[in-house]
């Protein structure tokens, strides 16, 4: 080698998704997006397709929350996509939130016009809004069905398609059409309405803890970062492996604010009308890009047990065409053992990978795809009695071998280990990534990046005290792209001074870079 | 009594529904949606609000559909609400089908205008559609998956609401906004296509009888009712009880006609490139509205056990408080072991009506709402050791007492009695309302209405020779309303001679009027 070439390069690790996190995270995260080929951006601007992988972890969530909903007595409806113009008017500081991103349907029919090109014709006498959500028609409906304090309390749900148009689209995180629900109740006193709010908010932080291995923060959004036509907006606050957080599901106390825009009056106990109090709360398909950003590592997706819609990958290993026979029976006879095993009280989900391509392109595609737990069974194993088995939670080459005999029955114990180990690192990567901070220019060296190049690395959640001023808030925005998460609940309410200003401040504030 | 009054009427029958279903079928229809409040208009004309009734027996038909989807291979997917108008051109005849009933969007934004009102602004350089059904987005990502015969079959499906602009609409059978799901299939053959077709429409078949009891003939639609676009529409027809047919699902085979359109090429095993062979198949919550006509009486809705949201009701009589504890604790006890018992490998859905008002207005409104046994237990009941039992298939006072020890395990026998006897009575009321006929005057007669009063009053499914001729179809079809519903697959696949034209028939056709 010629001495005036280049020092030889430290040797790169072999990675399956290229960048790595720490060289380019919004990258990063579109090549786990398409390596474990879970959606893709379709020709029609910020709409996604969701394929089977992305899709199959949306029905796992999907099933779960409903299942939640239900046990706190919910039932499912379902109400029109479209919204009269008139109705998203009634709530002046909503449609000031929606107006503008909402897509418009102006006309309902196609025509040929002299160039032979469709155009639209049959103009609508009124506008209708597809929905950015569904306070107002929802409203209108509840206008009609509520007449006395016995149709009190109301509580229902719709999982649904909703529509904002998006200027700056990321898949998952920010797409113009996305699949959510909405909770809309209508209760008779404040303090049931806030407790509702509050109950659906420990629903989804109970969900996002116990199914995606996500902990999160949770409490009360700013004045500024509320819900448009929200008294409160409750929150649950993600940290991801760039330290920012993502705002991963809200409930919003609406007061009478909808139901006086709505006209939602009942008789009550007293023979008095009264306007309801009113709730809305959902979660979306965000919920997936936030999966992605806090467990995925440099090999790609990595999912908890729970939302992984396969839980156990079984990859025959067969170098010779003669064996195939015989391995193709033992993953069969296994698989059946692991499928009749429960997990959460669910039979487990196992699939054999039965495709007739070289094991070790199968197994890097279940890595990148993320699933929990790979099994691979080839000759030597069938001699040995062994299965040879890899944890996604563990590096690639981190594989151990089992006896085949009772390995279906440790199956589930595994899955919990599992989902234990991707909460505990998630966990322990918040702690690292907040920190209490006592002073502004604390403040602002920790959110300036240290690395021009990469200005993802940056401080994470920052815990200090504020005098509650929109001003300050807006400021920091602008200087730093941080903002309020969230203004937490139980923790750290004790008083201080403000960092900002010296002033009194009744708490510390959630600040962080966020999605 | 005076002589000159006139004589005393026949005691009326005393029916939940007004009016009955012989006195005027459609407006019978529309009360018994609203007496089981399953779903009603909204303000967006065409669109309905499904209430939770309603929305609970589509959440059973999904949940058993999405079973039999993928137990024939089928994952779920989701693609855009939105298809850009250039995609809907691609293929002339499906564009033709839908272009007059188009939800158009032109704008993605609001703002207010100089008279403070909003208006529709930021026009879109492309007009959007909002899908009446989705082969043409589907249709331009599978020409981007589909490479290689190694990426066939292609089987997806999605769950979504699609937008049909209706003219006429009547709730549950023609609204503008509907719950459906998808199907879209790409094949290496023809062969593979054609089998797929059929293997979803038995799959329809199959799920339309053993969960909604109805019984359907199976068939093809003649070339003028085929779907936009597709080589052959295969449909499952049922008869409704103003004897008219509803085409309750449809299973279409494409050809190449869509891949042609779409650019869906793949790589053959001769390594050629050859067009796919696709097919799409759907059903959607026109199947409630089936339901209801199929088996609804003159007291409302009758659900058969496998879809109803609640199967068993338990009606506490309570005529002196003090015996309310009791009587409260005896139903929660009969409840929670008919809970425990199974029907169909699933847990016997039960509910106790706690509610605070007269057991008799209770047992009416969920007699409205179809459920298939109701359960009352009052203070001879207590005494007795017994509880009163009535069926929804039999009369509302035709009830029967059972000892109340041992009375769950009777529960899913019960059930499924319920659910043949109400098949039975469909089938019995199609079989003497369908008929073989042979001259066209006959068939005149047939659907000519005996009394002007009631058009609906006519002849139910004509089994008749037809020449196979587009204008023969036509000229009845002006004449009389009446199509041919299906060319059915086995039956009736004898030669003969067209009644219309006496030229030569492959088979005998089913026409009726229809929905």
């Amino acid at each position: 080698m010629a001495e005036n070439q280049n020092p030889p390069k430290q040797k790169p690790v072999q990675n399956a998704i290229s960048p790595r996190r720490a060289d380019d995270f919004p990258e990063w995260y579109q090549s786990v997006v398409t390596a474990a080929d879970m959606a893709e951006n379709s020709d029609v601007r910020g709409c996604m397709v969701i394929k089977p992988w992305g899709y199959g972890i949306w029905e796992l969530m999907q099933a779960q929350l409903d299942k939640m909903f239900k046990a706190t007595g919910h039932k499912n409806a379902y109400f029109p996509l479209f919204i009269p113009l008139s109705y998203l008017e009634k709530e002046a500081e909503h449609v000031a939130g929606f107006a503008k991103e909402c897509a418009v349907v102006t006309h309902h029919r196609l025509e040929a016009g002299s160039d032979g090109k469709l155009i639209p014709t049959g103009k609508l006498a009124e506008p209708l809004v597809v929905r950015p959500t569904s306070e107002t028609i929802i409203g209108a409906a509840y206008a009609k069905w509520i007449q006395s304090y016995r149709d009190l309390p109301l509580l229902l749900n719709q999982w649904a398609n909703v529509v904002r148009w998006e200027m700056r689209p990321r898949i998952f995180l920010r797409t113009t059409e996305f699949l959510w629900q909405e909770g809309h109740t209508a209760h008779e006193t404040e303090e049931q309405a806030l407790e509702e709010t509050r109950r659906m908010l420990d629903v989804y932080q109970n969900f996002v803890r116990d199914h995606l291995a996500i902990p999160v923060i949770t409490g009360r959004k700013s004045a500024g970062e509320r819900f448009p036509g929200a008294v409160d907006t409750l929150c649950i606050e993600a940290m991801v492996q760039d330290r920012k957080a993502v705002q991963a599901g809200t409930s919003h106390f609406l007061g009478q604010n909808f139901a006086k825009a709505s006209g939602i009056q009942y008789l009550s106990r007293e023979g008095k009308k009264e306007y309801a109090w009113t709730t809305s709360w959902g979660v979306s398909t965000r919920l997936i890009g936030t999966l992605i950003m806090a467990h995925g590592d440099d090999d790609g997706l990595v999912l908890p047990p729970r939302v992984a819609p396969t839980q156990v990958v079984i990859i025959p290993i067969i170098p010779k065409d003669e064996q195939r026979k015989e391995i193709l029976k033992a993953c069969g006879a296994v698989a059946e053992q692991i499928e009749a095993e429960l997990f959460h009280k669910e039979n487990i989900r196992v699939e054999v990978d039965q495709r007739d391509i070289q094991g070790g392109v199968k197994t890097w595609e279940w890595i990148k795809k993320g699933v929990p737990i790979r099994v691979e069974i080839g000759p030597r194993d069938l001699e040995a009695g062994t299965v040879f088995v890899g944890r996604r939670d563990k590096g690639p080459k981190d594989k151990q071998s089992y006896p085949k005999e009772g390995f279906a029955a440790q199956v589930p114990g595994l899955l919990q280990s599992i989902q234990e180990a991707i909460y505990d690192r998630a966990l322990a990567f918040r702690h690292e990534n907040t920190k209490v901070i006592e002073s502004k220019e604390e403040f602002y060296a920790y959110f300036t990046p240290k690395n021009e190049e990469k200005p993802e690395i940056h401080g994470g959640f920052a815990l200090a005290h504020w005098n509650g001023s929109p001003e300050i808030e807006a400021k920091i925005k602008e200087d730093l792209k941080v903002t309020i998460r969230c203004i937490p609940f139980e923790e750290m309410q004790q008083p201080g001074k403000c960092i900002f200003t010296g002033e009194k401040s009744e708490q510390r504030v959630v600040f962080a870079k966020s999605y």
